[in-house]
């Protein structure tokens, strides 16, 4: 049913826990033995871990003692549970999807053999003896033969490609009953599938409504109704087409309220409730986004990135979403509720949940659904050059149709994404490649309300840069500054992991310094990305603002400080550049396991960074915001700054003032009193220029400070780094 | 059966002419009187012109009495036959398509209601009464309510809209039975539709074939067996899939042989034949392609729109191909035979079949099957917003999924278009309109094997320039040596029509001097293209270099001039540029009826302009090339030209010499003798400058020649503009 929790959502479904053990193989013929105890879901690595006492993977150099443990083949065993079946019951085994590949063997023969994460399948074992034994057989992690051991090892298959080695993520291939896998004591007569569709009216005041409710085993016609907040039922199946009029509609949070509703399907003694809700999205041209380009010869105008929900063109603000633990079957929605507050808090509005990362199950959509974030959601595809051939299109195939079907039912789903990267040099898949043309096909055949991107970028969309300075001295404020781009939807600066972190996971006798070959670099504090040897601690940069930093606070302190200034720089300049761009996504949001320092700008498990607050001020729908060159100053230099009002409101605004002072060394300069006119909604206000020479006190830093009023809660202040005058 | 002719394919089959005759009605109930002879296939309005005595529409401004024929109801009628019928038989009634939508009755009653040019349909009227009316009505055409007259009224049908007026085509909606249609007596059990597939090993030497033979009415089982060209069967039918070693590759014909089979299928007493072939066409990245973007933010690679057929790189050379007739119903096979072995003598290996116009019959195919034309097929959508809604989708789908099914069984179908121009600012369409994602999720689900492109042109590619000279005072010399394009998928040089032509369809006392508001308006002279008032005789242009023409003759040899070094500058410029560039295709190949000017180089029907040998001489496979910065010079200034031996041929080329003279007033000088080395397969070779003080003579032209040894057919010629020393 969707995947997710059938269970919860079915009154007249039993789930019977089933108690599973595992036993590694050396080879596939191997008769089991040493059996252990195993979580399901899960993964085998854990299960070992637990009773080999393999120490944490996330402490230290740990991750290592994991290694290899994908190669060999893993059995599952539990027991057809004695289940007591009423008249008319059945009693099924169901599992949510398997990674990756697996046969299921029921006393003793072959029953089902299964391949990929994201496919449900079921098997009636009703007929089975109680006590008979179920196994699941779990193959090798897939690498590619002769490829080398990163991420093209996975590029034939659907398993996501993050967990073969990535620039903030360690080698370690999860593998096993990563979803629920368990027994089912239901009526044969029930509710195989549902599926909620609407179409709104071109005004949104009225919502056709088809619910296909597919049953089986019985005669019953399913029913359905749907119940609003208050539990009022609002429209009922009817031989008619149904329509509601003035659905309350679902939206961002940043721009009303995610309202859902209740759909209830009866069928016989079986009822299916979900929620679901009412939104329009579509990437719509921005204002004069048709004037490019022109004369010739002459080529297309940019596709369109810009968001349009319920007929409000927004800016997309967010961040990239990757898989929440190195172990995606030990992610719940406790995992992820206090990762998803945070960014709704962040005043993110879209969150891109990225292709080299699992789809995430229902639990995320359900919470972004209640918390108002939308989600681009990414097919298991990076940077990775997947091939036309015929068995990697089956399977693809298959899990891009079950992940549509489920995740369509959510409100919170804003866009479709093929995957990352992948019309880049390092993927070198293009407009032509069948796998990409499936997707679009899937994509329109199950859900062609929703927009789909073959990958991102795409043309006129913008990923990286990923550090505060590139190999030739540009600062990410000359970088996006001049830069155009419809939309940012990777950008990043790498700030260290807060010191008290730090000391969680790496061994005391590391801690300082930091050092290549030691857990730093483990947890990718050196050589995690290719451009630059010191990333992503980034030293180097560090060095050329700082000098060698004496201790550990001090690396910290000014890491943190360059990736605080650098997102409030970019997320604010990509602002400014509305509305031909629209939409600012950091990379990254979150973290799989503990980095020394990274793009992210929360820890593992749900430890904001620094980064975060300034990110989450940049974010604010209203704020003061200043434009100026660069970071590192020097008494005497003339400092400048274009101050702007930005706008991405539904409310016009008020005329104000904005005070704007400089201070340096205890002295404090007012540089401008701007009585700013009312600003229309959505629209950004550039003000006055200001300039002051920068005063010689001994201060390593000066302040920038901008204070609205009567709304003091737009403003804003950027630190920035002071030399001394040079003699 | 796949459109086409269907009787000279099945020997079982025995076609039945119908006798039709047509009646205009002044509204849908009225009862037809007044009764005409129709011809079909044709158009009511050539039907009406016979009976009426209106003048030919093509001469003079006769076309302005056909206008508004179309938004009548037309009223075709014809009887069921008597068939003698054999034991088994039946009779139906079979129709091409409509152009464009049409009620069919059967003996007064409503049998069937039909949309669109390029889905056939049936109905089997075995039991009708001979003598029985069979009725056609033809609805009026298809307007969009409150649209301007042009072509956005044509923007919610699949009728292609160049007939509601462009810059080249007058506005005259044909209207009425375009496709063939009559009755059929064949056996009940025949074969309904039969489909020949393959799939090309690797490295090409195995072909695995399928053909999906289906039955109708009967037992039998479908057999086939495919014949080479000596007529020996080289694979037939059998119960494991079938594998054809060392199939000869269809090739274009400046590559190699377009090499044909022959599928013969039969079941029962019924047989189908139709020719078949082997290709395999991609779109691959060009050499050097992956290296765009560099630098951060970074943006996707171009979409590749280098063709690579059968596993080799070829560069595209040819041109826009458009209704050969402004009356689609009109066309044949002897219309199309001469334009087509003209395309192919042009050394083009591609035609763009271009979305404005029809999709060509069956005989369009089969003729670049034999002659070895690469066909870039576009779908019926150009230059409008063409919606998503259901209705319009509807008939998308319907249409395009005839036009697949049809067209893919030609080897020479090389890429398939979604429709001109869509992604530009005129159309409004964007990679997220539905119509564009049904059909790349039809070419997907029934050709996956040949290319898509959602339009022309996609980012990298450049449609334009249409003029020698442009409102700045650039020149195609200047505007492409500048241009750096994937492919350059429109351009073009108008010229007038040779004179001699113009005096078959201008009236004399129109012929001197041209004026708006005749027929060289009429005719495509005057404020054809918005951007230019005097498009497309371009007398603003002409003057500008030559002043008043003072005769007729002056007038054409001075267009004729211009277009003829034009084109000739493009192509060899655009080849010049490969491999980043990789194709050439000309604004336009040939034109629906007579132009006074324009850029088409062959007149309607199949007359070659000038410019055609200037072109077929820039498109030779090898050849010396020039390029130089424009096109008029003085005496006494230095000329200077890049020497190139441009080679598109899949051969080696021996080193020679090259000779390069300029010859003024009888005068001849050496510029230079090069003694060039081998230049290798499909590569160009640069050559050293050469620079000459032009003499100061009285002629009004110097003449560029490139002259080759021992490969004569090398050579090239370059007839440039000299005016007289400045006093």
């Amino acid at each position: 049913m969707n995947g997710g929790d059938p269970i919860s959502r079915r009154p007249a479904w039993r789930s019977i826990a089933a108690a599973w053990e595992l036993a590694r193989l050396d080879r596939r013929e191997a008769a089991p033995s040493g059996w252990i105890a195993a979580t399901v879901p899960g993964a085998v690595q854990l299960d070992w871990a637990r009773a080999r006492g393999l120490p944490d993977a996330a402490i230290g150099q740990n991750v290592r003692l994991y290694e290899g443990l994908e190669d060999y083949h893993w059995l599952y065993r539990t027991r057809v549970p004695r289940a007591r079946l009423a008249a008319g019951e059945q009693l099924v085994f169901a599992c949510g999807g398997v990674d990756y590949a697996c046969e299921v063997r029921v006393a003793g023969r072959l029953a089902f053999r299964h391949e990929g994460l994201f496919t449900p399948f079921e098997i009636d074992v009703s007929d089975c003896p109680p006590g008979a034994e179920l196994d699941v057989l779990i193959l090798p992690a897939p690498k590619l033969p002769g490829a080398p051991p990163d991420r093209t090892q996975a590029s034939r298959v659907c398993k996501p490609p993050v967990s073969y080695g990535w620039d903030w993520h360690p080698r370690l291939i999860p593998l096993g009953l990563w979803a629920a896998a368990g027994f089912i004591a239901r009526p044969r007569a029930h509710l195989r599938h549902v599926d909620f569709a609407y179409t709104l009216s071109g005004d949104l005041s009225e919502a056709a409504i088809t619910v296909a409710a597919e049953a089986a085993g019985g005669d019953a016609q399913p029913r359905w109704r749907l119940l609003d907040a208050r539990g009022s039922t609002v429209a009922e199946s009817a031989s008619a087409p149904v329509s509601l009029r003035g659905p309350r509609l679902w939206w961002t949070h940043d721009h009303g309220e995610p309202s859902l509703y209740t759909l209830e399907v009866t069928c016989g003694g079986d009822i299916y409730r979900r929620r679901v809700g009412f939104r329009r999205v579509r990437l719509v041209m921005p204002e004069g986004g048709w004037k490019h380009p022109s004369g010739f010869p002459m080529s297309r105008s940019h596709p369109p990135v810009t968001v349009e929900l319920n007929g409000r063109v927004i800016f997309a603000k967010g961040s990239n979403w990757v898989n929440a633990d190195i172990f995606p079957g030990a992610i719940t929605a406790d995992t992820l509720r206090p990762l998803l507050r945070l960014a709704r808090d962040a005043n993110f509005n879209v969150l891109r949940s990225w292709g080299g990362a699992i789809v995430n199950p229902d639990a995320f959509f359900d919470q972004c659904d209640e918390l108002g974030l939308l989600v681009w959601q990414e097919f298991p595809l990076a940077c990775n050059c997947y091939p036309d051939d015929p068995a990697y299109l089956r399977i693809l195939d298959q899990e891009s149709r079950s992940i549509i079907r489920r995740v369509r039912q959510h409100p919170c789903l804003g866009l479709w994404g093929g995957g990352n990267e992948l019309f880049n040099a390092w993927s070198g898949m293009t407009d032509q490649s069948l796998p990409i043309r499936l997707l679009n096909r899937n994509c329109y055949d199950l859900d062609p309300g929703t927009p789909f991107l073959p990958t991102s970028p795409v043309d006129g969309m913008g990923h990286g840069d990923y550090r505060f300075r590139d190999e030739r001295g540009r600062e990410v404020f000359e970088i996006f500054q001049r830069a155009r781009f419809t939309a940012y939807s990777e950008f990043g600066c790498p700030g260290p992991s807060p010191a008290a972190y730090l000391k969680t996971f790496i061994p005391e006798a590391e801690l300082w310094p930091p050092r290549p070959g030691t857990s730093w670099q483990t947890h990718h504090g050196f050589e995690a990305w290719e451009a630059d040897p010191t990333s992503w601690l980034c030293t180097a940069t560090l060095e050329h603002y700082f000098g060698p930093s004496g201790d550990l606070d001090s690396l910290v302190d000014r890491g943190t400080w360059l990736q605080c200034v650098g997102l409030q720089a970019i997320f604010e300049e990509a602002r400014r550049q509305k509305p031909g761009c629209a939409m600012a996504l950091n990379w990254c949001f979150n973290e799989p396991w503990p980095s020394v320092a990274g793009p992210c700008i929360v820890n593992w498990p749900a430890r904001p960074k620094p980064a975060y607050h300034a990110v989450r001020l940049a974010c604010r729908p209203v704020l003061a915001s200043a434009r100026f060159a660069k970071f590192q100053w020097r008494s005497g230099e003339t400092f400048a700054a274009e101050i702007w009002l930005l706008n991405d409101s539904a409310d016009d605004l008020p005329a104000g003032e904005l005070e704007v002072t400089l201070a340096a060394g205890g002295r404090s300069t007012r540089l401008l009193l701007w009585a700013h006119p009312p600003v229309a909604a959505g629209r950004n206000l550039a003000g006055p220029g200001v300039e002051a020479v920068l005063p010689p006190v001994s201060a390593d830093a000066f302040e920038l400070s901008l204070k609205a009023s009567p709304r003091t809660e737009w403003s804003s202040t950027y630190r920035l780094s002071l030399l001394p005058e040079t003699a």
